[in-house]
């Protein structure tokens, strides 16, 4: 397992080329909320997510003879241009695999940053078969999205920019999809400020973290239907299980009805455009899934690249 | 004519209640357009839109006798939300007269702000009947949308926080309606950054500005067909007219199928919500309707109050 002084080298490597995201607020969300709200806008990220302090933190580590065997990786989408922008950023070639499914937007964006793409059928299982038969074929060095240590404690430095401005804070919500992002701040985030309780979100049909959390091992499920392709895994990392089970208190689910009504808030009052992952933990605290009043809490959206045709679909 | 003294004097009253926004940059955008460029997010301000710095200042200056009579204003949407605000925080009681084609969301936000709205046909003819009907029937004292100075010192605020940031500034490209926002922006900025050019913009079906600027008198058209709602107006103010005439160096128009792509590029890549009229001014610098090349260049972003509705059509 990583320890804080991990996340905090990270934060030495990707701080020079990372935007530090600015803490979103509204009168109106913290009186729908009934909590004092701030909202990580991680959707003004670089790639337009979090995914490139992660894949910038890992390739950034790599060895010279490493970096020029090249690097694979595969993804939904955002951790694909995450490491395409990295490898270009670090001059290091790139072989992307995504799932036929990807929004044609993510598919663009990476092959706009200089990386090849190869596609898989849809379920995690097939996008790290074929990653791996890349990986042996022709030696590159997987970067993998979210089982890795390095790539752990680089979404870490989330929680490091959110506790250098607050201060204070009383619950620090996190959306779930393979545990990189949640795993990573909730060592930082209880590292930095004592007494902060962590809750992860994943939507209701993409909820394998929040059994896996009851459970106490980690429950795979059928690759889930959600709107919200960023956490459609079908299984937490081993790596971030591990520190879930020791930082994080509890994992909520909201439904893609709810993440769609936060997007349409996010936009419409707050002028910040958000994709459906994005929106999911806001969605619970918007909705006070929580159950909370009082609390001064920051919710980490963790992007913004949405797909504007289905975004239509959603508003209409 | 107001002199800067007066939109210096703005900046003491309205500083203290509006938002500073942010300057958003964007490399892609510089890439397309060829220019290094700011956006001025006035979507980001109070109300959604710059409105709430003119009502503010011009309520802000009233007598505790006419502060007592009430305020009348009329307005297709932003002037509207922005004396019902402005009013509200000064504990004034305001009715707004409004086009009955008003977008509902702006409607709402005015009653939501606590005044009380009265419809009017669709020409500001009407909607200028309407709003003195009212004004003598009841003793409110009129609030202007632009044609008044006290109105256009306010809105002229903006330049000062654009050239407070930026210091240096080529050209100053800002949407043209009743010419309250480009005539106190005009003479903010040509006094703080001389040598800077300013060039207002207009939707095609909506360009009396710029038929008033060539002929050098004010022409007025029939009311103007636009998906630019903000800048319906039929003719520019005299006051703004008299203003435009000494500071500004050219009127230019972009068509509505540039607006709505400058919106997509605005919420697909820089994650920002922009009602059409506010993507007027960047519309004509992301085209380069401007044919510059090499400067720093900075558009206002008039406004971010957009329908749901048609935004999801305008996308689809």
């Amino acid at each position: 397992m990583i320890s804080f002084s991990d996340i905090q080298h990270a934060v030495s490597v990707v701080a020079p080329v990372v935007h530090r995201t600015p803490l979103l607020t509204s009168r109106t969300f913290d009186n729908r909320s009934g909590n004092s709200v701030f909202l990580k806008a991680e959707n003004l990220q670089r790639i337009g997510a979090f995914k490139i302090r992660g894949a910038y933190n890992k390739i950034a580590a790599l060895s010279p003879e490493e970096r020029a065997r090249g690097v694979v990786a595969h993804s939904s989408g955002n951790h694909a241009q995450g490491v395409a922008l990295a490898s270009r950023l670090l001059g290091v070639n790139a072989t992307i695999v995504m799932p036929r499914t990807s929004p044609e937007n993510k598919v663009e964006a990476t092959r706009a940053y200089g990386a090849a793409v190869v596609f898989s059928e849809d379920s995690s299982d097939d996008r790290e078969r074929v990653a791996e038969e890349i990986r042996q074929r022709e030696g590159r060095v997987p970067v993998p999205p979210f089982d890795d240590d390095m790539i752990i404690a680089g979404q870490g430095t989330v929680a490091v920019e959110i506790a250098e401005e607050l201060k204070e804070l009383d619950v620090l919500v996190v959306p779930v999809g393979g545990g990189g992002l949640i795993a990573g701040n909730a060592m930082a985030i209880k590292h930095l400020i004592p007494g902060v309780r962590v809750i992860g979100v994943e939507t209701a049909g993409a909820d394998d973290a929040a059994r896996s959390f009851r459970a106490k091992q980690i429950v795979k499920i059928d690759p889930p239907k959600t709107i919200a392709d960023g956490i459609r895994t079908q299984s937490l990392g081993r790596r971030p299980f591990e520190i879930i089970m020791k930082y994080v208190d509890d994992i909520v689910t909201v439904t893609d009805d709810q993440v769609i009504e936060t997007m349409r808030f996010l936009m419409e009052r707050m002028k910040t455009v958000v994709e459906p992952t994005g929106a999911v933990a806001p969605a619970a605290v918007y909705h006070n899934v929580l159950g909370q009043r009082g609390k001064k809490m920051c919710a980490i959206i963790s992007g913004g690249n949405v797909n504007m045709k289905k975004l239509a679909k959603w508003l209409a």
